[in-house]
């Protein structure tokens, strides 16, 4: 059944973002596993990208002393992993509607912890958009140096590329991603193997920067720990993206837990892989990377000197030079990955913006499908944020770094202890039936350990990064939560409000129709036309008279076409025309009892959007006005101008009149048939 | 006759725009001449703040030789501005309607002529704010040199409140501004005096700036002449405002036009005066004022020296140095009248909005007043195109001003020239009835000479800054010539497809509704009742089913509640209401012949605007597809939510049904009574 308009509009849509999909076709675009990992994976993937680098940043403003300690911080970042892995996994299994760590803490701690990691993990996914983006531009410059100055520029037109994509669907989506994400994968682990097998032998080059050497900086040891600590806080930055999997569930095929938590075991593997290799290919080749370049010694223009990620830099001495294809393999497809990581956060932020919508923590517009069954609200409203914060902060990394993954932890804290109490309220519920509890317990030391180790690194990187700007991002949580509790709080109030009791009472009676008329053109003598069809008890056509040439005239002309509907003409003092109207419906509900007045008015329908600059802005100011007065409803009575021919394309419209006489399918054609 | 609803909303909008006044109270909202001195001559005014300095900076690139010739620019710009405004006062005389060079152009030279000023003006005003707001602020950092780093934000501060100012109407407006306009004329002659007599008497110091010296460049003389045409171009900045005047000529009291042209003459000499004096006083005191201050000889740390205002340094040196009480008021006048020198284009542009709206070159709503006789959207408008401006070019003055004066000397030319066709035009008409014609032909002579100046000085305005950035305005004039022209040929368009003729016949008939029905709460009951009391000739309730359980429930509440009228349960595969409801009425009027079907549908009303974006969305996305479906009419039902308390105040309301007892004032109020 195809739906009765086809338009221009939708036409130039359906080129950007694919035909409408019905219902039943959902199935269709739920994901396979080997298309769902590049889809939820590239977020953690891609944090190999740059979590080895900022790790290794900081560790470097303490000298080679602290870089030394590069094996140790990623020691512990691959064990925060692995313990974050397989606490997820579980809460998969335990909560698969896909309200992932939110539901867990809105279920088992209550609505405003819920509410708590809500507005963390909205805000973010928004930094997931723009720190993956800002590094991706990073890669292409890396690769590219002469496009320094556009990187603003880029980074946006990545992301208006992204929401694009994401409009188009999800399965369309990782038909996209899926083959950068796997050449990334690939090329990374070829990169890994050659370092390897090279250094096995001996024959690994050094990395460019490796003939510098970091200012050696004399540290207190109370200094060098809260360095290490940063450092593990940065390094942190490779766990983010595995709670989208959380918030996704639903969107595997059958059987969808399962399939997620292979998924999310596959995916933190590999993850793990690349990034403990790309770490060692960073020591082994001697990599010097740093805040400011201008503290290495050993070189001679700091200023012009275009400082590459540390990617590039290994893929640069491992594979050949910077001309070689294996780097600009792997150059282009990390940017690539980087891009779609990106893509995780445009999988959970819609979902989780589709899940508080249900729940009326977000308006409803949050539910509402697009054509492609995408909650298309919640792709927009990404992109747009995402924009914002790249535009305010240059698309600079170092920077937006710096507010990332407080709330990811904050979510994974309270998901992990949201867990424990359900586990612990499951083993009263067995043990009050006589059943093992030995798994539940076992389950819940799983999490009970994973909430420990989070919250341990949720306060690490609060500290270490609250100043550095983090403090922006514990700003904006609690407006964010204050936010949601309001609106939620609103619908309640307003579904009591129009919950229907016993005082409604029927018996509106009386029926008076008034046909607001500024000049008598064809809009006009329509809603004339159809204020006679509908028969009310009394009629009568008002015009407000602003200029008192245009009322004579009007006068005029309704003599003189004999229009059999009486015409009163009212005063207006004031410029406007609701007043005088509004004052005349009121002394006619005074002398005839409250009657139900209908206004009808004529409402121009066009074609294009900007014409809506130019029509109906005088209506719908009277149409506001009109609404707060009682016992009064507003008749809209289209005309539809010549500009919504490009509306209509083929559908033949008979002349006035003659469709009732039987007549039909002459040209040419009317649009305004009764 | 107050009118009806008091909302909230309005009392925000009282305290910070005023008081609703009506049409007659528009006289007392007229200047008097003393009033319109400062509204219109503060941009001419103002131009003394910066068009020395701009002049000085291009100078001085030649080296001291060239900055010698400061005494010929400036005379040569004297020379104009008399000319000009000598011309412009006749001009004033011959069009009072206030279209001024728009008008002059459009009636003498033809239409695209006339839209060739009105984009260049339109342009000009926009660059007028933004040029004032980027000086004034200027001057403030130039005072507090910590709020450098504070620039776009006070800058776009500053527009903002000229806008509240502006809504707040003109004879308001003007109290706020002839209180520092004066001041400025009177303390930057205070200081001329000064300088003057301290000159002759040989006690004058010199500039901060003194001690330094331009580096001296080797220039062609081709060179040496380009550079003495650029100054002169920038110069010329002193003339931009007097073409204001002539767009509020209609803005004085009676006699409008001799006060217009007195308040013009005042206007310019007092500009002369200013300019002379500042000028005189920058050479004397030896200001060394340049683009790049590293290119200054014997200046130690070029990064960190803040090269202050031209204004500022002659105060500074002639008033007794930077704590001096005459150092700060001429620093405060100063940036207080380029800010509201800004206000000169708060006048002009919306003038020239309205004027254009009434022509049909702009969208209608440029003719709306609001509460305070203001044309509301057309200071909207011109903020919003300023602060973007601001924005864009980072407040930067010298940027702003190479896009400057372009636009007001296209107006200038095309305005003399049609002066000069219209005093041909009328030397003949009186020569054809045999009268005198010299007066005529010796004001003709005034505006020859007034248009080979101007356009002797277009050309050179737009040679010497068209690489610097004026080919900008040369690109969006002719894209605002476009759109106006598009914009008159399209309101033509409409006009005769709505012109009534005599096809158009009445005689719909036949009156079927339809109520929309989601769930059976009370908008959707009110909307019931209001469609039973209009007692059409048949009446149906349709629902679209988006999920089974919810028609069924309805179906159940439906029979529970015995309602009278039918209810249709339309299956919905697609997610949308719009189209299942579409195919219905197609179908009924297939059945039914062609009746006017009208679509009963509850419309929430709230109090506050963010309800907008919770409420009405996919009533809204309904409303537009049926406007396309023929035969059809949207009723519009209200029902007032509880927030419209606060826009209804102290009414009481009567229970529903109370009032057609003939009860009535009784509390508690419902809002949806019928």
């Amino acid at each position: 059944m195809l739906p009765l308009v086809t338009q221009r509009r939708a036409r130039v849509r359906r080129l950007l973002i694919g035909a409408p999909l019905p219902s039943s076709a959902h199935e269709g675009q739920l994901l396979r596993k080997r298309m769902a990992l590049p889809i939820f994976a590239s977020d953690p993937l891609s944090s190999v990208a740059y979590a080895p680098q900022e790790l290794l940043l900081i560790l470097a403003a303490g000298g080679t002393a602290l870089v030394a300690f590069t094996p140790l911080v990623a020691t512990a970042v691959v064990t925060l992993l692995i313990v974050v892995v397989v606490s997820t996994r579980q809460l998969v299994r335990a909560y698969p509607s896909g309200g992932g760590d939110y539901e867990v803490a809105a279920r088992n701690l209550g609505e405003r912890a819920g509410l708590v990691v809500a507005s963390a993990l909205l805000i973010d996914y928004v930094l997931t958009v723009a720190v993956s983006v800002a590094s991706g531009v990073d890669n292409i410059i890396s690769a590219l140096p002469g496009l320094h100055e556009w990187r603003v520029e880029i980074a946006l037109a990545c992301v208006a590329a992204l929401v694009a994509i994401n409009l188009r669907g999800v399965a369309e989506a990782s038909k996209v991603f899926a083959i950068p994400t796997y050449l990334f994968i690939g090329s990374v682990l070829v990169m890994i193997v050659v370092g390897g097998v090279r250094d096995l032998t001996g024959s690994l080059p050094v990395a460019e920067s490796a003939r510098y050497a970091e200012h050696g900086a004399q540290l207190s040891q109370a200094a060098m720990v809260l360095v290490l600590l940063r450092a593990f806080a940065s390094g942190c930055s490779a766990l983010t993206g595995v709670e989208a999997i959380a918030n996704g569930v639903q969107a595997f095929r059958r059987p969808k837990v399962r399939n997620a938590q292979l998924t999310l075991v596959a995916m933190g593997s590999v993850a793990i892989t690349l990034f403990v290799g790309v770490t060692y290919l960073m020591l082994r080749t001697h990599v010097h990377y740093v805040a400011d370049p201008c503290s290495l010694s050993g070189i001679t223009s700091c200023d012009t000197y275009v400082q590459r990620s540390v990617i590039a830099q290994v893929a640069s001495a491992t594979l050949g030079g910077d001309r070689s294809v294996g780097f600009y393999v792997v150059q282009a497809t990390t940017a690539l990955v980087l891009l779609l990581a990106a893509n995780t956060a445009f999988n959970g932020f819609p979902l989780l913006g589709a899940v508080l919508g249900r729940a009326r923590y977000a308006p409803k517009a949050m539910l509402a499908r697009g054509d492609r069954l995408v909650f298309s609200n919640g792709v927009l409203i990404l992109g747009t944020a995402a924009g914002l914060l790249l535009l305010a902060t240059d698309a600079s990394l170092t920077v937006l770094i710096q507010l990332y993954i407080i709330g990811v932890f904050v979510s994974f804290t309270l998901g992990q202890t949201g867990m424990v109490v359900h586990w612990t309220r499951r083993a009263e519920l067995l043990s009050r039936h006589g059943r093992a509890t030995r798994g539940v317990h076992a389950r819940r030391v799983v999490n009970v350990i994973g909430a420990a180790a989070t919250s341990v690194v949720l306060v690490i990187v609060t500290v270490t990064k609250f100043t550095h700007g983090a403090w922006l991002v514990f700003l904006l949580m609690p407006v964010l939560w204050f936010l949601m509790l309001k609106v939620n709080r609103y619908y309640a109030a307003v579904e009591v409000q129009i919950a229907p009791d016993g005082s409604t009472r029927f018996g509106s009676s009386g029926d008076h129709a008034i046909v607001l008329v500024h000049t008598l053109h064809k809009p006009a003598l329509k809603a004339i036309d159809y204020a006679l069809a509908a028969e009310h008890a009394s009629l009568e056509a008002v015009h407000v008279a602003t200029s008192r040439s245009g009322a004579r005239a009007l006068r005029a002309q309704w003599e003189e076409m004999g229009m059999a509907v009486p015409l009163t003409i009212l005063e207006s003092p004031y410029r406007d025309v609701s007043t005088p109207l509004i004052e005349h419906i009121k002394s006619h509900r005074d002398e005839h009892g409250s009657e139900v007045v209908s206004v009808y008015a004529p409402h121009y329908v066009y074609g294009h959007w900007w014409e809506g600059l130019l029509h109906n802005r005088k209506l719908g100011r009277i149409e506001k006005r009109l609404a707060l007065c009682p016992g009064v409803a507003v008749v809209l009575v289209p005309w539809l101008l010549d500009s919504t021919q490009a509306l209509f394309e083929r559908q033949p419209r008979p002349l006035v009149g003659l469709e009732r006489r039987g007549v039909s399918g002459l040209p040419p054609v009317r649009r305004n048939s009764p």
